[in-house]
């Protein structure tokens, strides 16, 4: 009877653990008519969510569709704590009012994907600033040295012989009895967050709890396909940004990463899911027309339906009809260098980050890539440029010198 | 100007660190008129203290006669939580009232030796429980898992792979902190102290204190001259023990034991201890002699003079004069077993706690060291013993059948 829904719950998930206490849980929760806590645990720095973070929240979704509840733990208490060596550049110490506003940030971004109703947001500091040093001698007589080395990251410092502080092992124990505060019974996460997770699952017990069922979901790989999507890298989609850049950088993916992104970013149904895969595989399809199909469900997702179909008129638009999107970024130049030494082509491409690197827009220029006013250019210093002149690099991507 | 305190001080001692760091603490005292404070940890299990204890007992004496302060730490905090896992046996889990009569016990015993007047206690349950979950991230920054595996215990038992739980590095790190809460300057405790001790130093330091200077004392060998002096060992001397046992059981320590003994269990001043060794050496003196002038000091000790000469005496009587002690140990026999079949003398003598194994008790017979009612026996099987009669084993040991 929890078929279809088994289905849907393992609709890319890397890994379920296990499918027949989560089996169990779905049956004792219809049969008690009470919603499944469904843990997921967010440090308490700001970021900017980008598709790489929705393939966990569209999970958590899916269980909120089936009626369950989803619990947010933010991690404010080691937050607020920083790392006291000093050693760490990622635990960066955040006051109490940085972390409440890192929420709101949260708040806006994650109720484009979760629903409201259905969620509960708690920080842990709540309960951990209550434990004493007897509750925590409990805590860390869970887990043996031995086991906790086991963690990847901890094994290969430990190698190494980089200092691995004491207190760092008590931080996977501290997210693991978050879960057993809150009696979770289903924790999802990426792949990466595997230990922490089983943490949970393993204190649940020790604390006489049910175990969580653990799900995790894959990394997802960025518009690059070569690395996992990330600010850093640039190679994200965050899913506050207009559609048109959402649209276009969509399009911008590898081909082989799209049934990857029909399966992690989007809710269609598993079955389709499958015909798509059969689609790619036998070429009876365009990928192009695929990537549209993706581009735009994944614009209605966040900008809405109308939006989206704006977005693919103005991608067909530019794409088939060479014309310029109605919105493009501006870019202002400094008319007296223009005319003393000339403009270098490269540098400004990568400054306003229409290249990810010198190498990567000099291809472009080579390869007949860059326009200006849509004639070709080939060489690197430009000097008869002025404002109100349309750069194009590539296919997609616009720039107006002001 | 500390030299005579140094020789003091470092008397017996196996190592102190530094000597340097002891100077100058010593000065600093002497010129701010403020007394040092000498640390102890106890564990609140309770002990007869036995002459194995009072090595450490006496060195911090040495400090309060040279108007010190010492402050004793009784480990509660931990002993009432005892072992969350389960698996130690030694950290068995004390309740507040046995915290608390287990610490009368030391009071009784420990006044024997250290001057009341410059004795603090504290138990550090008084500020471990008031640490938080902060505190405590705080506290095992300070230290890393790589330095605490070199613990000699720890390494052995993480290259064995037998389980060392988290809450396990606690332990140290508590025992450390609280040198840190009392401001020690000098830590005195066994050898086998050395990681816990020098935790403390290295804490202090992290928490901008000066750190203390460690002075680590010899264990202390048993009378058998074989194995550390322990209860369970039954090669122990106790300090409430009577007189007359005391004086016995320091007779019965093989000689090479005798500079050590004065050493570690005696105020005599180190000029004297190497006029003994000199002694002992060009075997200008009776070993058997030294040995009474240190079973007598010994008493002194514990008992006042009066009773060491009264011990002395006895001693004298029995050994010189083959007269029987005033007061014997009784031990009831069953008449109707020895009429029938006899009795066994190496099982009776072995019960009687008068040889530690049967093996020692029939090398006793077999010399002749066994005698009832002063007459040499080498039968196992013996049938016409009587209430009233006195078995003497060996030179010391009576026993009265009733």
């Amino acid at each position: 009877m929890f078929e279809e829904q088994l289905k849907l719950i393992c609709k890319g998930a890397d890994e379920v653990l296990s499918i027949e206490e989560l089996k169990e849980k779905l049956k004792k929760s219809k049969k008690e008519n009470k919603p499944l806590i469904i843990k997921l645990g967010l440090d308490p720095t700001a970021p900017d969510i980008h598709l790489g973070h929705t393939v966990v929240l569209r999970k958590i979704k899916q269980f909120q569709d089936m009626g369950h509840t989803a619990i947010i733990i933010i991690g404010d208490f080691t937050g607020m704590i920083g790392d006291p060596t000093g050693n760490s550049k990622t635990r960066k110490q955040l006051s109490k009012e940085d972390v409440i506003e890192n929420a709101k940030t949260y708040y806006d971004q994650i109720y484009k994907i979760l629903d409201k109703d259905k969620t509960k947001i708690f920080f842990n500091s709540k309960w951990l600033s209550e434990m004493n040093f007897e509750d925590i001698i409990n805590l860390t007589s869970k887990y043996t040295v031995a086991r906790m080395l086991e963690r990847d990251d901890f094994k290969k410092r430990f190698q190494k012989h980089d200092g691995i502080s004491i207190n760092e092992f008590l931080y996977p124990l501290i997210q693991g009895y978050d879960s057993v505060e809150i009696k979770a019974d289903i924790e999802i996460g990426g792949t990466e967050q595997r230990f922490n997770i089983l943490m949970g699952r393993n204190l649940q017990k020790d604390y006489k709890q049910d175990r969580q069922v653990a799900i995790f979901m894959p990394i997802l790989e960025g518009t690059d396909g070569k690395e996992k999507m990330s600010k850093s890298l640039g190679n994200y989609i965050g899913i506050n940004e207009n559609p048109n850049n959402i649209y276009g950088k969509v399009m911008s993916i590898p081909d082989r990463l799209i049934l990857n992104y029909f399966n992690l970013l989007t809710d269609i149904h598993p079955d389709e899911l499958e015909s798509i895969k059969f689609n790619l595989e036998s070429n009876t399809i365009n990928p192009k027309n695929l990537k549209m199909k993706l581009a735009k469900e994944i614009v209605k997702l966040y900008c809405g339906e109308i939006l989206a179909i704006k977005a693919e008129e103005e991608f067909e638009n530019i794409f088939k009809n060479n014309k310029i999107p109605e919105i493009i970024p501006e870019f202002k130049v400094d008319k007296e260098i223009i005319e003393k030494d000339g403009i270098d082509i490269i540098k400004l491409i990568v400054t306003a980050k229409l290249a990810n690197s010198n190498s990567e827009a000099r291809r472009l220029l080579n390869q007949g890539g860059v326009k200006i006013n849509n004639k070709k250019i080939f060489d690197i210093k430009i000097r008869d440029i002025k404002s109100g002149d349309i750069i194009k690099i590539g296919k997609l991507k616009f720039l107006k010198i002001i």
